[in-house]
C-alpha cells in the first residue's frame, strides 16, 4: 500500500522495544501496591518504557503539540455550526495564547505551534515574521469541496505527507518525549469522517457527527454530502494516500505525515479526536505499526472517532465529552501520561516496605 | 437524622453559590468554541464557581489531601489477599513518599498528610515527634470485626467524626483549595461497601467487590460476611452515626467528618474510591447538602462505588480502573480540576476573535 507515497516511501516500522515492556510489566506487579491495583496507569507505562526502551520510563518533561490549521471546502455547504473565517481567527487565539489547547499547553508546561497549512486566508495581518514561520509549511488555501472535487491534488497530497514529516523531525531534534497533532478548521470533522468511513467500510449514517454542533436538518446534509463524497471517490479509497487526495483535506494529510514521522522516530504520541484519530488510520494504512507508539488522548462525540477508535484497537484514558478538538483532549489527558511514568519509576517496592 | 451526632450536630448547609454557577454558565457559553464543546470541564468550570462563589474561579494552588489509616476486624477473616501487617508498613510508605498517592501528589503540587487513626500498631518506630503528629487524632487500634461486634462504641464514632471535621478546619486555615480524604486499612473494602450496602437498602451480592484482588471463595465469603453485619446491625442503620458505629470504622468515621467539615466551610472535595464514597454517601445523611460539595475523581473497580456514586447523583471524572484506594484516584484527578479553573479563566472569548 506504500506504493503511492513515492519518494517518501521507506521500510517497515521497528516496533516498540518488548524488552522494556517486559521489564515494566514485572516492575508494575513489584510496586508496593495490590497486583494491577493502578489499571490502565499500568498499561501507559508498560506503553511508555515499550517507547522509550527504558524501564522505568525517563521524564515526560518535553510534551510538545502542533496544530495544523486549514479550511474545507464543504464547510461552504452548511455542514459546520460557524462560518470559515473563524479558522483564520483562531490562528490569531493560537499565537496569543487564548484557544483552548493553549490554555492547557500552559497549564501542562508544553510547546504549542499552530501551522497554516490550508487556511483560506493569507493571514496578512500577522507580523511578518510570525507570518513567515506560521505558514512555511502551507500547501494551498483551503482544501477542495470532497463531494464535488478532490480535495487536493496528488502531488498536494504527498507534500503535505512531507511537511508533516518534517514537522515532526523538527520537534523530535528539538527534543519531544511526547507529540500532539492538533487541528482547526471549520468543517473538519466531514474529511474526517468520511476518511474513516472509507478506511472502515461503512456508510456515512454510522460516521456523521454534529462537530460544532449542528442542528439536525445540517446532520443529515451532512450525511448525504459524506455519501456523495465516498461514492465520487470510489475504489481509489483503497489505497490511503489516494483516500487522503480524493477525501481528506492539507492539514490531514499533515498530520497523517506527522504521524509517520514521530513513529519512524520511535517517539510516542497522544491522539487527539476524530481529526487526529482519522489521521492515525491513514498513516496505520501507509505504514503498518504506527498505531503502536500512539495512545488515545480522549474519547470525542464523534460516532467516528470511538469506531476508528476501536479499529486501531486503543481506548482512550478520558471521556469527559470534549468536542473542542485543537489537540485539546489529548493535552488534558498529558498528566495522565506523566502519571505513569512517576508511579512505575518512584513508587516503592513491595520488597522495600517496613516489616 | 442528626441528633444521633450529639453536641456535634449543627444547622443546614450553605449551598454553593447560584449566583457564581450562573455567572460561569455564560462565561462557558462566551468562550471562544462551539457551545458545550468542553463537556464535563465545564461542569467541572460550574461547580467551582459555584463552590467559590467566584467567576472564574480562582487558581486550584493549595490542594490538600489527608490519608486515614486504619484497620479492621474483618481483615482476620480472609476478605484481603493481604495481611493487616500491610497497613501500619503503608504509614511509612506515605510518610517517606513512596506510596502511590505520594508520587502523585509530588506530580501536582499537593500536600499530603497521613493520619493513625485506627491502625493496629502504635508506630513504636517511627521518630518521636512523626509519631505524635500522626498519632494526634488516634481513636483506637483496629476497629472491631463487624460482622461479629460494632465496630465502634458510640463515643469512639462521635469522637472519630470530630476529629475528622478537626483535621478539614485545619487544612482549610492552612489554606487549602481543594480537599481529598484517602485511606489505608487493609480489609476496609468491607466495611465500606457494608456502609454502602445499608445507606442504599440493598443487599450484599450488590455491593461486595474484589478490593485487593480476593479470589472467587473469598468473594463469596466476604459477601457473606457482610451479609452477616447487615443483619446484625439491623433497623439502627436507619441512623447514619448508628451505622457507622454497626458497621464502618474509626477511619472511616474520621472520613466522613473530614467531609462535613469541609462542606461546612464551603472548601470543595474531590471523592476517590469506595471508602471515601461510603464517608460522602454517610455525610450527606448526616447533613443533606455536603454532596454539592464534593465531585467524584474516578470510578473504581468496587461495585459499591458505582452505586453509591449513582445515588449521590455524581459521574467521575476519570475511569481508569484504579483500585489502590489512598486517595490515588481523586488525586490523579487534580489537573482535570486546574484545567476546568484555567479554561474558564483564561480562554479567550467569542467576542475577542480577529475578524
Amino acid at each position: 500500500v506504500t506504493s503511492s507515497l513515492g519518494p517518501l516511501a521507506r521500510g517497515p516500522l521497528r516496533p516498540p522495544s518488548a524488552a522494556a515492556r517486559q521489564q515494566a510489566t514485572q516492575r508494575c506487579d513489584a510496586l508496593a501496591k495490590p497486583t494491577g491495583a493502578l489499571g490502565r496507569l499500568e498499561d501507559l507505562a508498560i506503553w511508555l518504557a515499550g517507547c522509550q526502551g527504558a524501564c522505568p520510563p525517563h521524564g515526560i518533561d518535553n510534551v510538545r503539540a502542533v496544530v495544523f490549521a486549514g479550511d474545507h471546502g464543504v464547510s461552504r455547504y452548511g455542514v459546520s455550526a460557524y462560518p470559515r473565517e473563524v479558522t483564520a481567527a483562531m490562528v490569531h487565539a493560537f499565537l496569543s495564547g487564548g484557544a483552548g489547547v493553549a490554555v492547557l499547553a500552559r497549564q501542562h508546561g508544553a510547546k504549542l505551534r499552530v501551522l497554516d497549512i490550508g487556511v483560506d486566508s493569507d493571514l496578512t495581518d500577522l507580523p511578518i515574521e510570525i507570518r513567515a514561520e506560521v505558514r512555511r509549511f502551507k500547501i494551498r488555501r483551503s482544501s477542495g469541496a470532497i463531494h464535488l472535487e478532490d480535495a487536493l491534488t496528488i502531488d498536494e497530497t504527498r507534500a503535505a505527507i512531507a511537511a508533516g514529516i518534517a514537522v515532526a523531525d523538527e520537534e523530535i531534534a528539538l527534543g519531544a518525549d511526547l507529540l500532539i497533532g492538533g487541528d482547526m478548521g471549520i468543517g473538519n470533522t466531514t474529511p474526517a469522517a468520511a476518511l474513516i468511513a472509507a478506511g472502515l467500510g461503512v456508510p456515512a449514517r454510522e460516521v456523521t457527527g454534529r462537530g460544532t454542533g449542528i442542528d439536525d436538518p445540517a446532520l443529515a446534509y451532512k450525511k448525504t454530502l459524506i455519501d456523495a463524497a465516498l461514492l465520487r471517490a470510489g475504489n481509489r479509497v483503497a489505497d490511503p494516500v489516494a483516500a487522503l487526495t480524493a477525501l481528506g483535506s492539507a492539514d490531514i494529510a499533515t498530520g497523517v505525515g506527522f504521524l509517520l514521522g514521530a513513529a519512524r522516530a520511535g517517539v510516542p504520541v497522544l491522539l487527539d479526536g476524530i481529526v487526529s484519530v482519522a489521521a492515525a488510520l491513514v498513516a496505520d494504512q501507509i505504514t503498518p505499526g504506527v498505531v503502536a507508539w500512539c495512545t488515545a488522548g480522549h474519547r470525542s462525540t464523534e460516532p467516528a472517532q470511538s469506531l476508528a477508535l476501536d479499529k486501531l484497537g486503543l481506548e482512550p484514558l478520558l471521556d469527559l465529552g470534549l468536542r473542542l478538538g485543537e489537540g485539546s483532549g489529548a493535552m488534558a489527558a498529558v498528566p495522565l501520561v506523566r502519571s505513569a511514568s512517576l508511579l512505575l519509576g518512584e513508587m516503592a517496592l513491595l520488597s522495600d516496605l517496613a516489616p
